[in-house]
């Protein structure tokens, strides 16, 4: 069997670790030059792809790609573009299997998400179909940890550090000015189906710390929530609430959508934080703060957890040893043997199985109150937090790297997207 | 000379290393048992003074002294209560000479910014009034960075690293997004009056970041702002918005106070970041996220800078050895010598010349645009966010020490405050 060329791209949201991911894809691809010759990121996730604006990670130096282990943010581009169902839009998956055949491309690795999970998983079928066949294997990545049969996503884990963190942080930061001043105070995190994230702030409680936690699975009860948060004031002299972007009202609606309209009457800036503050001053007249940690979250390399990117980049480097031993649509997997001490291991999981299926907390998870975690959802958390990884810096700054990310050469026409 | 106690109290908005500087007196002065007996904490800042509500530190083992180091937060608790003028509260004085005197208390250590810098001021000038000498010594502390004389303060250098960190990590990750996604990002950092920690999240233009920066310092006008964002945009594809808490227009009003109103008519809920972000959505369209960082940035001491902690413990051991040296109405200050490399030593200034006086960013550290900084204010910034200080870690998370406070015998009657 002669060399063929690999494929990678990376898809959605980007997270502290996703490179960490890229980096395993390719350094365990150089590591076998008799299987892959030429590893091929799509610019821009799969757009690159389809408009054939492929980057040669070849011409890229060892180091950078290592550095790419501790480098947040997508390296090579990501995109929001769904590929749309086979029926709905058979020429994009044609032109797919026209980009590979032109590229002698043999592995299509796609790192990403739920949404990508499917994508890889019509590749798969669809290469057979088209007289090409492709191996096409999925590499997990979400902050949501939303992803079914792996342990965890890669991503998740550093968030989770990172909001655990701050919220410790800028609580014992009210719990020294609660005398006087701020006594409450609000964090907002990312979440909006799965309240994971949220779950990372309520770890906090164990160190002592007051918080009430909202949840996107917990529908929003204001009476029963005031209530929790006065009692927590009561009790500490101040109260952390970590909510959940997707904490919404039974009927559905947000909270961040409470048709807050500015002074030319455009609708609401958006925001569950500031509407949950605001919500307890009015009640009890309490000075607070709130916090949007947006994409400082999912980007803080800073701080991320070192089995997150021991993972990521395990699962980067499996994902290629899967398909030099001949497998395709699949996804790796971690899989959990203990809590305590965390032991792990990589598994495989069939596409099939992966695709459309969404994970969200086990309802056990939740305590009974719905503000907060269970002992069971802590055994499962803490692992995923453990260790850290710090990158290196220089003038003060993390040294991330930058790559160069020069084109490989067209050989076909262009593409409408 | 029999041994006197000493009297030291956390004012104002804490911050990641104003622990430092307890550290650095508190162990400072136990290794002069012969000039300090003991160091009498206040409970909450001034009001345990005036309440003779003091903390035995004494009572503390050494180990969790030394974890002050690392450990954000006002580890005593700290207050927003800022004493009157004497002619307008006179009792208020002579209640603390009263304490004192009760407590054997011949040195007031003053931890905070330039509010605190004035109380200290008067409590040396009246301790000699009354009668009863105290040798007052203001320790400086504030992320305003707002206090003259010092080359900077402590606290400041470790939020000046979070936000550019924060700045670079979320740029690099819009980056990675902007060909489908998110082009703008605005994060909203502190400063009400003066531009120091947006001038921070400038820095990262040095990284090939596009960075609008908004400072208090300048009057905003929208039409040149857009047109800056737009430029950025064209040239990048995307564009990163620091803005300060302190960003006006022309009349004085803050940006975030647009006049929003929510559903029940009520005020708004506060954010300039969320202002700027919709005000670039209305006029070009373009996707946007925003952060507010608010506590997250002066409490983050995960993220200290090495050069901020070693200051702040510095200062806080200056401070005590200038009080047992005969020192008094002072307030020890970095001097810097020299930027690259950066040499720094303790210098000190009389409190009469620190008490009331505000430091802005001189106008040539501010680009002539105004939306970015100067080499001159590179020059500067860059020393105070040199290297990394790192907390010890358990289970995931900082192990930040809570002190168990334990109260000094009373031997007055109440006051009431």
């Amino acid at each position: 069997m002669t060399a063929k060329n690999a494929f990678y791209a990376q898809s959605g949201g980007v997270t502290a670790v996703i490179n960490a991911s890229a980096c395993g894809v390719i350094e365990t691809a150089r590591a076998h030059p008799d299987k892959i010759a030429n590893v091929y990121a799509g610019r821009n996730g799969i757009i690159g792809a389809l408009t054939e604006d492929l980057i040669d990670t070849n011409l890229e130096a060892a180091e950078n790609i290592a550095a790419l282990r501790y480098t947040p943010s997508g390296a090579f581009g990501s995109c929001r573009y769904k590929l749309k169902s086979l029926e709905a839009n058979k020429r994009e998956y044609e032109r797919l299997i026209e980009v590979f055949k032109a590229h002698d491309i043999g592995y299509f690795f796609y790192n990403g998400g739920g949404d990508s999970a499917d994508t890889c998983f019509k590749v798969s079928q669809l290469s057979a179909t088209l007289g090409y066949p492709v191996q096409a294997i999925h590499v997990p990545k979400t902050v949501d940890n939303d992803l079914p049969i792996t342990d965890n996503c890669p991503g998740f884990g550093s968030v989770a550090k990172y909001i655990a963190t701050s919220t410790l942080e800028a609580s014992i930061d009210v719990r020294s000015m609660c005398a006087t001043s701020t006594k409450i105070f609000v964090i907002e995190v990312m979440g909006r189906h799965a309240g994971w994230i949220a779950a990372a702030g309520a770890l906090v409680a164990d160190q002592g710390i007051p918080v009430v936690t909202l949840f996107p699975e917990v529908e929003f009860d204001q009476k029963r929530f005031l209530a929790a948060v006065k009692a927590k004031v009561a009790a500490h002299g101040y109260c952390t609430i970590c909510v959940s972007e997707g904490c919404h009202w039974p009927d559905g609606r947000f909270l961040a959508e409470q048709g807050t309209r500015d002074a030319f009457g455009h609708a609401q800036l958006g925001g569950a934080a500031p509407v949950v503050a605001n919500m307890i001053k009015e009640a009890m007249g309490l000075k607070f703060h709130w916090a949007v940690a947006d994409y400082l979250q999912r980007a803080a390399r800073h701080l991320a957890s070192k089995s997150d990117v021991e993972q990521a980049y395990a699962l980067g480097k499996a994902a290629v040893e899967y398909a030099i031993a001949g497998h395709g649509s699949i996804m790796p997997t971690v899989v959990r043997k203990s809590s305590s001490p965390y032991v792990w291991e990589i598994g495989q999981a069939p596409l099939s199985a992966v695709a459309n299926v969404e994970k969200f907390m086990p309802k056990d998870y939740i305590s009974e109150d719905g503000f907060g975690i269970t002992d069971k959802c802590r055994e499962y958390l803490y692992p995923l937090i453990q260790g850290e990884d710090y990158p290196p810096y220089e003038n003060g700054l993390p040294k991330y790297v930058t790559l160069t990310n020069a084109p490989v050469a067209r050989r076909l026409g262009a593409f409408q997207l």
